[in-house]
């Protein structure tokens, strides 16, 4: 067969990793894919960079539309980033009938309904893989690994940067901001880290995790995000004590009134796999009807483990660019016309078990007033813990472990709480996942 | 669509997990692949039990010859088991032009070379996702969601008993014997344990991912096989004191002379993620040069865990039943001209650090003597440790760690060792497998 001609649109790290791993294991790949898969084009805004990979025959330029108005060229990969340009390049490349490969979760998660939308009307495919969770083939897993199941829920580690964060804060009992300093030394965090730390990253990935495990449209305007920023180390340790671990968590579940989609850190019981996934690497769990719990485990970033996502895509793209569309697996993993409208709750209607640490004057009753807050909004108590004085004569640590409740009788108790007189300060709440398989 | 429709042989534990879970989840499943997937026969030579799972419409019978020859089936699933009955049965499928999924791991291990050269000229496909790891969709990922990828290794706990009475054997300090009478009794061991706790289960599993992996033919005739049955608790529990996890791997490893096969228990070290799997639970960690190390976790028997590979199987092969042969996904990876002949390696060539634990008379000069045998043959010592006397006056447990070394060497000083008259009884060797990402 006639080798799949690719068109790079980018060639930063993820580009580059992308054409160096198909040069080195192109003996490799052929005797899977049965043809070869060639770059023969690539674009970058620095040609110098371009050439410094261009091998001889490969044409450099500066100017993304040559790419696209190649009719040599098969399937496109945009690798530049963001939802401006790239948002304007996929959609050309999809006009000109070009299949795309791409690793850009920003611009899926936003405009994601109108990419495939596209895609669809014109029968070229857009994969994206490399998405999320960068080499773990979490997307063919979800797609077409789990297909007999019903989906119950997914939860992730996503983000290396802040995952990475969690692990030093933890494991060398530091605060925030030197561990953030250091991780951008390591060249782990930008020097704006606000996607990573705050959520944003996470939650553009399990918005396209959330569209096709329950077969929704993809609706990042929906999802509550909430990042590591105020984390202490102090809660951190506390978790610990009780048999958690603090991870920053992407979930999606399936509820009875519709589907619950957040980015929030959590305490996870250290006894499951999950939490014991460190530094920047990733995993995702689901949970399936029949499968019940699996999980993913790799690294989330990276040249080379991101350009091995986005290669996977290119054989399965290259494999069935002939085949009639209605045979192909579904871009979002269920059939277009066969999406529900099951709606994505607010946050409010979500229920979760809580972590709370309150600073309270220490004086008899204190603790009364305060459950009897919580038994107002029907809030039980699983376990309270009083810590040391946080300050000399000060007020004491007490850490209060709740069942599962409706956030918004919980952010209704917690303001409540916050006017007592004998408690100082804000209170600190940190969601409880269990996970369990 | 039509629907596809599908000949069940067999409707034991996964055959009646399939059934179930086909019909449960036939919405879902049908929003997914875009048609249905039906079982419209069932052959079962218990017509009692075929009949109570089979809804009206579905035909029973007790000649599973009765589905192969009916041109209304489209895929025939194969869970009889066994090497005899299953094996005629899925090449008369073959030759009646059938596709066949199967979760039979003996079968395809022993004659995976007769059975998929069959498939291929008929232009059907055989789908094994069900044959490894139970619901792990791990052949899918090592097909096509690491295909870019030049495979280092593969290791996996793929045998569920053995991982339970392992798992037991360490957290409640108890010998195998009695573990393996529960786990018989918890159903989680058969009978005859023979095939699970001497590593032929984990050995057949092993032998199609090698293959998968490298590309290769299925070999199982090559594979080194070494059970649980001579662990004692006290070299799980000096494991520990040295930070190790002592499980039992299936190995395939691409090194430079060869492919090692193999299956023994091995220590890893306890942080180490796969180290922490406990319980029946499987995972699998391959090793791609581009995506570095990857993980894959889940349930490796059971109904409804077996069901969803098989099911996602028959979507799979739904999906390309209409496409060119040459654009499918190779049954077994690579393209069938494209095998090689890297030799699979016999296990005295291949090189592992040990773990080795000698009975010595508590003398002057018996390390030395010791450490000069060993490196006669040029094996160098990573850490020694003497442990308590193992009976009033008698010998005491020597525990050394060596550096990794070709396993003829190991062979041979462990046998002059045990001719020395300052060790008494045998030397205990476990293998060390550090799996580092």
């Amino acid at each position: 067969m006639k080798p799949i001609k690719v068109g790079l649109l980018g060639i930063g790290t993820v580009g580059g990793g992308t054409y160096t791993v198909l040069k080195r294991n192109q003996e490799e790949i052929t005797r899977r894919a049965g043809r070869g898969i060639v770059v023969t084009m690539i674009a970058d805004r620095d040609l110098d960079r371009a050439n410094s990979f261009a091998d001889s025959g490969v044409v450099v330029t500066g100017n993304a539309q040559d790419v696209i108005a190649n009719p040599e060229i098969d399937i496109v990969v945009e690798l530049i980033g963001g939802t401006t340009i790239a948002k304007d390049l996929v959609l050309a490349a999809i006009a000109q009938g070009k299949h795309v490969v791409t690793a850009n979760k920003a611009l899926l998660a936003n405009h994601g309904t109108e990419i495939f939308s596209a895609a669809r009307g014109k029968g070229v495919m857009v994969a994206f893989e490399a998405a999320v969770a960068g080499g773990i083939p979490i997307i063919k897993a979800l797609r077409e690994g789990l297909t007999a199941n019903r989906i119950e829920w997914v939860a992730g580690i996503i983000n290396g940067t802040a995952n990475f964060i969690l692990s030093e804060m933890r494991e060398k009992s530091l605060p925030f901001a030197p561990v953030l300093e250091q991780a951008q030394k390591l060249g782990y965090a930008e020097a704006d880290p606000t996607y990573d730390i705050e959520g944003v990253d996470a939650a553009h990935k399990i918005t396209l995790m959330s569209a096709i495990a329950f077969g929704v449209p993809v609706q990042f305007d929906k999802v509550y995000m909430e990042g590591i920023t105020k984390l202490t180390q102090e809660d951190i340790s506390y978790a610990e004590e009780l048999g958690y671990r603090i991870k920053l968590l992407g979930i999606t579940r399936r509820v009875e009134k519709g589907i619950e989609l957040r980015v929030h850190p959590a305490l996870i019981p250290a006894n499951r796999l999950i939490a014991n996934v460190e530094g920047v690497m990733n995993a995702v769990m689901v949970k399936g009807d029949a499968v019940g719990a699996t999980l993913y485990y790799g690294a989330g970033a990276g040249a080379e483990p991101t350009a091995s996502a986005v290669i996977a895509d290119l054989v399965d793209v290259a494999r069935v660019q002939t085949a009639d569309p209605a045979n192909r697996v579904p871009m979002l993993s269920f059939q277009p016309d066969a999406l529900t409208d099951t709606p994505i709750l607010p946050m409010e209607e979500v229920e979760t078990a809580c972590y709370l640490r309150l600073q309270v004057i220490d004086k008899p009753g204190s603790l009364a007033e305060i459950s009897r807050v919580l038994a107002d909004f029907n809030i039980s108590i699983s376990a309270v813990i009083q810590k040391e004085v946080t300050s000399e004569g000060g007020p004491v640590n007490v850490i209060m472990l709740t069942h599962k409740n409706p956030e918004k009788d919980m952010n209704a108790a917690i303001a409540r709480i916050e006017t007592l007189s004998i408690v100082t300060g804000r209170v600190t709440r940190i969601r409880i996942e269990e996970l369990e398989g």
